[in-house]
């Protein structure tokens, strides 16, 4: 089955997780074609923006850094990410991430349930 | 954890799957890292190299197209695909992917399991 970007289902999120700003989920894909996992999008964080801290418990995340950069804090401790980083998230760790710098930045993300 | 490019563990396979040419498979995630998946992975196609044909078996594959283009073949079906566009094949399905532009066709691919 051939997904078309302009055809995934967007959802804008305002201040998601407590961040600032506005951030863009992409679906790449949905209910219907996941299985043993509860997101795959892409996600488009505006200079600026962010998505708060938040807990993964019972599942794991994979944050895919496409283009741009920025900061992700895991449990407290600061790490920079660009591109092609990766950051995997779980057992109930906790993460957040901002884009401080001047471009959007890009990823992708996939959480998968234990 | 974050996970540097740079760090990621990067496998060749000559011929993939009975495809042309050498095509480098880059892991964003390593069985530690992994669940209810087995492959989580940067995959880059040179011009003319080519993914050959193959089935998935419970288990769900999604091709993420990064950039570049090519046709993916789908249970016989020819399908162009470019930049941002998701193939997503299980169920039984099989598929193939050839580069047959100019440049590098990059993807990810991920493979969960039933």
């Amino acid at each position: 089955m051939l997904i078309k970007y302009k055809d995934m289902i967007k959802e804008i999120k305002k201040e998601m997780r407590g961040g600032k700003g506005e951030v863009t989920i992409t679906n790449i894909a949905m209910k219907d074609n996941l299985i043993h996992a509860r997101l795959m999008a892409y996600i488009n964080i505006p200079a600026g923006a962010s998505i708060g801290e938040h807990q993964h418990v019972k599942e794991i995340e994979y944050y895919i850094i496409l283009k741009g950069m920025g900061v992700v804090t895991e449990d407290g401790v600061e790490m920079k990410v660009k591109e092609k980083d990766v950051v995997i998230t779980g057992g109930g760790s906790t993460h957040s991430i901002i884009n401080n710098g001047n471009e959007e930045l890009e990823m992708i993300a996939v959480i998968i349930l234990e």
